[in-house]
């Protein structure tokens, strides 16, 4: 039967993190097994994960044994594959170390850097490219495969997967809603008085583009959500609320939702994504300089921060795979796994996703990449009527979602002229033309590595 | 706690049949409860659903008590509702006696008579007026109430809601997919020896209009059922499935399907409703004469059937109010009280459903109702995308849509001429202009005591 | 300069009449001139136009001296050109006698059975092959060129082209519409006593599909016509108005306009086409047989007739190039070389026109081939927004548009069930599946020499 | 005849400018008259006009006879009119000044400061309530006839007449589009030795909104002109062309078009407009200071200048009517008069026009007031399919289209949040919210009494 031989190709499989979790909700099943492939450029560390998977296999709480095996090269993961996760680090921190921190020179700040505004444009033009060769292996070796992608920036990469393959079933998937519900689930347990709720208890109607999706209905077990956030928003504006999230360790990835509470004061819908990400999709008005960023209490995540987690995520792997770390069988919060069995025809979901717009949003393009929820079930993802963008949010959106369908063109054109047009576009992008100029070409400079031949690198 | 203080109001409250159905679902549920307020023309048929809701709530194995109601007027029973069923007989059986069965000397048969056709036209024509006068009252007295609507022509009676109330909150509920995926069921059960498995576990896309709407996909757990249904067709083509489905009562209500599995062979979708249905959307191919109707194994519901069976069910009511009959807590099989519990946001479903095209259905007009999958939620239904009909379907389906459209254009407006281009545009009605124009107007006659005194009555 | 050197091939340049009208158009212009690229499959009567071309260039009235060539091969008569016009008979008088006159042993009668009905249909699945290669050529050989097609089936030839090469500048003409203008003209001058006015001053707002296209709105010289008309059409509904219009022949092209005068009062709109045209697109009322007919005051063209009357036409063009007969310069009526004057930017024009519906009637779908006015530019068609069609003639109007629509996916594809499935949804087509089986097998065999070999003639 | 006694309405009729070119174009016609009847806040003003109206009707040259009646109130202007025009100026010069001199504080620069930036929405909030009432009244007292404006901001007024009064016959014209035609015709004449052409010969496809308009496609007579236009804008990108557009007065209407070349240098499309009304559209990249706007060879037009130039007027004006000054009986270069024909079905014509999107921009939300061509006929505005705005371009447009809904609806409902909303999405704004929200509010306190009340003036 199927459900016990399921073959999951995994693009990016050297990873260290989101590979490991995703190799343990997969042991914490129970419901299907079969074999993951691991493939990725850095094959040593694709070899390293399969190890850990072995290891996460033989764990006493494993409920499904799955092999683990390296591919050494994008047909041989493909070929058969029922599955395909895509889950990259295009370019290195290198090349991330400009995306994010060159345009500090002009006084542009990111936050993230690798969703829109400069850092966005520039890590998709090397990107782009390679979800394109994707496309074109899945189209030949498993044109029937259901397509998962986790790579940001998400809207592009989903949308160069249709680009260049219009039958593909690809979506992805961004735990940045989720982030959100979990904030209303503390909002009902701290301010409410609830306990004995979860998040799959909190129901909310999602519309717009990746991370820069809002809630216009919000309920929990029959009571409407809106209100309750309205106060809640008033009650923290000015304070924030929460701890610290930076995943524990430091201020960089700090979210204290005071963004996020603006944006509901201005626009009356629950924007459901971190505030770092939020932040980069408005004028700089969050962004403008570091002690902006610090007055509403979130933080810069710096490449350095990530070079140095590396360090820390390489030693982590080295200790997993050797046995000298012991293997800890938690669930990682994604629901992957689950829309796989969904996929399966196992046990229906309604969940957010990222796919083309076939109407779901009545007033985006079709075919643009949104987020909405969507019916997953047997072999479909029926996307749900989310309904329009509020028409005093739609500016801002569809500025984005122009920006994106540029993106990707400009990128599989090498189209320097349309990228420099995007680039202008981007609302954190307030400079003169020439200035802007400049600036591009020294980070596609700076990426240059990464990108086809045919951007003629004399001119970027 | 709203759950347990549901108010419900119930037009058509003095139905012997659905009534006491729904009355039992309540009664079994367990989780919400409160009051049924039952209105009806004929109080004295409420009045007994009353006492015989008092016995249901009595019953040893009720699980929520209701509360039981007589409302003297619309406006009593309206007030407060948190939710409004309407199920009616619109007009007597003498007027559907007219309807049914006079076209049958031109040589138009119906197997019901009450969604299109010259019996479904003429029962609209009576109908929509009542919707109207129903969303004039629900617009005054409970606006934010779910209204559910069981009443057919359903597509019209619906449209006719909106129509005159835009921002009412409105669906279409109706069993008829519930009869194709229990048909589903039956083939894996007899064909492929499984067990175990319910109607919940049949996964279906739902795209068309009540009574004539269509799955493209369908499966269950995993499996996917299109080829087995394509064997299955192949196999009982000639013969037909099953036994009479005739409330186990007389060929009157037959359906072994061959009109189903014609189509299905035809046009490569399995069409969602009983054959009775489905035969009067089409061509007279299946209803050419009584001898043809016979050839295909399905049954021409006469009307003469039901007034003896509304004998029987007077009967049964005096019975059942006085205590002679016992009450059999059994549940109905529709899905109700499910909707309503989704509703106040107590457990989600997703579900078949009549409401306007706001773009589930792309190639069908914004505005028109259409029936497929949707999401209900806490306060919200949102139609699950289900896709383009298909081309070689379009037209078939279309026709009606339109007709319905103008149909009820022609109720609100007395407008003779409008409804005789729809009479003359339904497929079955393959007449003259100037004999269609006789039997038009004298269907209209022999329901002009329901019909507004705008009609004026000399010319039809 | 490009004016005194315009490219046009004729593909069907043999015909006898089409032909002779057009090169007497050119003649008679003075604006433009250049090469007449006759290309025929039947060679010779290419060349006998080409000899009545040299005739008709030296006529003393003749303002515009042009060349006209015999190409032995399309690809010699595409190669630089700057306009193709395609005006071809597809098959012969031996496959139409099939189309129009087999289906009459079935009860099925048709005055023309070149557009819709079952002539229209089989006439399609062997035009569509030819109009396949047609586009496939053009894009090859000259992709840039504008392309005129007066072939029938108009809808169906032009939509084949756009469907093989999406990117075609092909448009189709007709002048039913012109009929239709000149009926007005003639009710001005017999009821109104206008003089002084022609056609160019009736300005009609022009919405439907060739050969069952509307007018919602007449006017001229700043006179409503449409309360005109009304009364118009009131006067003659019984009687019908004018003289036989049977190119002064025979009853076999009558047209006293009592059917459109019928479909005004019924529907309120002014239907554009000849009688002969309309009555295919409706029910059998006016076409039930041959008394119906008779009494609505129309003819039933024969192929008999055109079967004699190319006798005359091939006399006559013998006695045209040999110079036995006079050559008349008179213009043809039509707007052909209008239409190609103001694509070379000489003259703006707006008419109507058959191209693909990119929204100038928002309420049928994208890509049908619809007839609205345009906008004739240099090197550019612009539709005028036409509007909805009205709902009460939505339904009549898109069942031929999904029919056609289909027509052409059969055609390409030699899907027989398809073909048949468009057959019985034909509203002239009353015949039960069975039967309908049989006669499109027999008209399809009766056409078979002029099929692709895909399909299985064993079936047809 | 109709033609000889057409009525129009003139609100704004005391203008010193439009009324005297209006009135002497329809002294110049020669195929109608009727009365104009004049109606103005400062009743003087209009009296003065109909005098200067007696003098151009006894002019020598005159070919048709008005007569000019002074209309005390509105609905004495509009009963009984043919045709409504509206050309005013909302509020004073004080106020003007204000909308477009208060923002230069913060930097911000306008060139005109009517359309769009801050002065545009100010603007907008005091006159969207005028045109409100125009549109309440002219359903009362003329609702079928044709309604032409001419005022400033131009999709805002039109957008509001139609929202409240959606039945409306209402269209908007602009002279911009005529500039840039003639900038064409000017180039073919400078550059290319074209002589005996005129701005008709021009031919050009229109697709934007109104002072943000654009051409994909331009021809004259057969010859392409985008490429030609190419070669233009490169050659004299640098140091523009033609002299200063001053009304030959000053620098102040300046417009050597280097913006327009270098908007055709990025995005490919030949905009439409002055430079000063394109400049205000974009972000601050030419208008960011004044020695920006120096170096781009365009004008400022200062307020200061405006009331000087109204001193100048108004003594016009008194001469003009004491007959001290001669009539001088020359053509506006409008096309009003042309229109007004067209509508009375005089003589049809193609021409750009502002009216609701009903599908001519088909990426552009249905009913947002767009600028196209449009076939004028008798009694109808048809408007050309103009095609998708190109994907490069689509976000700059849209956002402008998304904040004049916006601003119709903050205007209608007095909404300050949304005004402010709209304020901060403008391009030429980037301001911090906060310091935004204190000049929107400074501004809309200086415009306070043409504010309805409803707007709490303590808020602004």
């Amino acid at each position: 039967m199927k459900n016990k031989n399921v073959q999951i190709a995994y693009i990016g499989g050297g990873s260290r993190g989101w590979a490991w979790g995703f190799m343990k909700d997969l042991a914490l099943d129970g419901d299907i097994c079969g074999t993951l492939r691991l493939y990725d450029i850095d094959e040593n560390a694709a070899k390293t994960n399969a190890i850990i998977g072995d290891r996460i296999a033989q764990h006493k709480d494993t409920k499904s044994k799955w092999s683990y095996l390296v591919a050494s090269n994008l047909s041989e993961a493909l070929s058969g594959a029922d599955f395909v996760v895509i889950s990259i680090l295009p370019g290195t921190f290198d090349e991330m170390q400009s995306d994010v921190h060159l345009p500090e020179r002009h006084g542009i700040y990111q936050a993230v850097g690798d969703t829109v505004g400069p850092g966005g444009l520039v890590r998709a033009m090397r990107t782009v490219p390679m979800f394109a060769y994707f496309a074109e292996n899945i189209r030949r070796y498993c044109p029937n495969a259901w397509v998962i992608n986790y790579t940001n920036p998400m809207t592009v990469c989903v949308r160069t997967l249709y680009e260049i393959f219009p039958q593909i079933k690809a979506f992805g998937c961004c735990h940045e809603v989720f982030g959100t519900q979990d904030l209303l689930l503390s909002m009902l347990k701290t301010q409410h008085g609830y306990d004995d709720i979860s998040r799959s208890d909190i129901h909310t109607n999602v519309l717009g583009i990746n991370h820069f999706t809002w809630f216009d209905k919000a309920s929990c077990k029959g009571v409407d959500l809106m209100p309750l956030y309205a106060d809640f928003a008033e009650k923290y504006y000015n304070d924030g609320y929460g701890e610290c999230d930076g995943h524990g360790l430091n201020k960089s990835f700090m979210c204290r939702h005071r963004v996020k509470f603006d944006l509901f004061k201005r626009y009356g819908l629950i924007a459901a994504a971190g505030d770092r990400h939020l932040a980069e999709f408005m004028p700089p008005w969050y962004l403008k300089d570091p002690q902006t960023v610090e007055s509403w209490d979130f933080g810069l995540t710096t490449v350095s921060w990530r070079k140095e987690d590396l360090v820390n995520r390489l030693e982590k792997a080295a200790k997993l795979s050797s046995g000298e770390e012991e293997i800890i069988l938690d669930p990682s919060g994604e629901e992957g796994v689950l829309l796989i069995k969904a996929l399966l025809g196992i046990k229906s979901l309604v969940s957010n996703v990222n796919i083309p717009n076939m109407g779901q949003i009545p007033n985006l393009p079709i075919g643009a990449v949104v987020e909405t929820n969507a019916v997953f079930r047997f072999n479909s993802i029926s996307p749900v009527m989310a309904g329009n963008i509020p028409q005093n949010l739609h500016s801002l959106i569809i500025r984005h979602v122009d920006n994106q369908e540029n993106t990707v063109q400009a990128a599989l054109n090498c189209d320097y002229e349309l990228a420099l047009q995007v680039f202008l576009n981007d609302p954190l992008v307030n400079l003169p033309p020439q200035e802007a100029d400049v600036l591009l070409k020294e980070m596609l400079a700076n990426t240059a590595s990464f990108l086809p031949k045919d951007w003629k690198c004399s001119k970027c």
